[in-house]
């Protein structure tokens, strides 16, 4: 079976039109003098954390942002680098930060999280972001569960009234999404990905979101014809074509899937493009704030989460 | 027909074993030479305003702490109102602060709320405390979605693998209970009361908290035989027992529902109790902060949510 173009929910298209939105406010800002400006911090050298700091680092130099890499040593301790990044949060000159994770093993993750200012937290990590994002107030949005609201939005699927569910473990990124959906009308159901008689339940979904990081979970049949299916899985399996060797593959079998869905997401291509675009996006908001005393979101022309 | 005794979900019970657990923890600090200390900011005189801010009053005194009213004219300006809240923040000695609503209508109540630090946000109010109860991070909780979880617990229902319905709208404050459930491993719907057929979805829920304010809305034929409700609406409605005046009411047609549940939480003395409780747990809690450094919870003798 092989894979209809048009059943492919393409998260770069989805991304390029993200980046499209922030043209004219990243013009507006250099023509005020400067270019939105991300900070990329990574500490140590962990592969992962290199091929993020790079990811981002490229994604926000091709928008046409500023972007600076704060390299730190592996020995960096935990106080410096909480120092560095409330330094960063001060500094005015800069206007998102993201942490490569994943971080040395004697620094913790969650309170390097919570040392970034919230305005500047261009990963959507720190507790008030994803509190902010839930409550609808202005602010900006964890970057995967703001990808899948961004697959939804392009797959012109109504959002109102319709089935969505969401197969995830309990600390998925992806399942603030949940509550995101369920401001815009939608019957949300969360849904383990260990659940017995699982395919029951997703063939009842009109949007299926998947991040339960196992191979080929959701096969057709788990499917409801027409349904548009977002897989945030992300799995190293053998690559079939080049023996030995691994390549990536999300939770959803893609191709099989495609001959029933309406729209599917890939991986990679898929909710990962998107998250990148998030994130930058996420500086680009940061560096026209909203007005927060009258607690209304200013008239950006961004996407309201 | 009657109401069962024996399937009253009792809200009074929950909450004073809540206060039971808490103890320990108010003596503790007793003997360090204070009390966990709450101040209720009320502004001008709205009687809803003061009804809440007696309640706490009233309860937090019953449990041994330290009250104290900050009442403020009804022409508090925002600025005078959020600079007060910030100095009660920086006061060491003051452990929580509770802010009555409504309020007089020039002041916006979410940057009122978010002039307060998450340490000592009472109510749960503040989006960083949804974030990081949500993400199971130690902090307060905010109190309808603890009380859901405490009286979940009381129930003696099985969590795991349970299936749980809420029915609420799109910013009832009951939802973020959707996660901390999700979180124990429970499937999980979201369900607007305006959904078609909601009775079929309600009817799967073995557990079932809906906040939806409109009375009667749950009937015997919408719920499972032996399932759980839990009601967190809040409804005035004709008391037929004395003509011409008003009585509290659910969501749930309440006598009808105890044939059939398995338990029941009634309104009043249900959901609005342990909110009650939970709130004053929270000012416990406060005076007591978790490690924060290293990400963990303190062994504090507390309820994990």
């Amino acid at each position: 079976m092989r894979p209809v173009p048009d059943r492919i929910l393409d998260g770069h298209e989805v991304a390029r039109r993200i980046r499209d939105g922030c043209v004219p406010l990243i013009a507006q800002r250099q023509e005020r003098g400067r270019c939105p400006s991300l900070v990329v911090v990574r500490i140590g050298d962990h592969p992962a954390a290199q091929v993020h700091a790079e990811a981002w680092t490229k994604e926000a130099a091709t928008w046409g942002l500023e972007v600076n890499v704060a390299a730190l040593p592996v020995d960096t301790s935990a106080r410096k680098a909480a120092g560095i990044l409330k330094g960063l949060g001060r500094d005015r000159a800069v206007d998102g930060v993201a942490l490569a994770r994943p971080l040395p093993e004697n620094l913790n993750e969650r309170a390097l999280q919570e040392a970034l200012p919230p305005a500047k937290d261009a990963e959507g990590v720190h507790p008030e972001t994803l509190g902010r994002c839930v409550l609808g107030r202005p602010g900006l949005v964890p970057t995967m569960a703001g990808a899948v609201l961004r697959l939804v939005d392009a797959a012109e699927v109504p959002v109102r009234d319709a089935r969505v569910v969401i197969v995830a473990g309990p600390d998925a990124p992806v399942l603030p999404a949940a509550l995101l959906l369920g401001r815009r009308d939608a019957d949300v159901t969360l849904c383990r990905p260990m659940a017995a008689d699982l395919g029951r339940v997703t063939r009842e979904a009109d949007i299926l979101v998947v991040e339960a990081h196992r191979p080929a979970l959701i096969t057709p049949d788990m499917v409801k014809p027409g349904a548009v299916v977002i897989d945030a899985g992300v799995n190293a399996v053998p690559d079939e074509e080049r023996a030995g060797r691994l390549r990536l593959a999300g939770d959803v079998a893609f191709e099989a899937v495609c001959g029933v869905a309406r729209a599917v997401t890939p991986v990679p291509g898929g909710v990962g493009a998107v998250s990148l675009a998030v994130l930058v996006e996420n500086v680009v908001r940061a560096s026209a704030p909203p007005t927060h005393d009258d607690g209304t979101t200013a008239q950006l022309p961004l996407f309201h989460y």
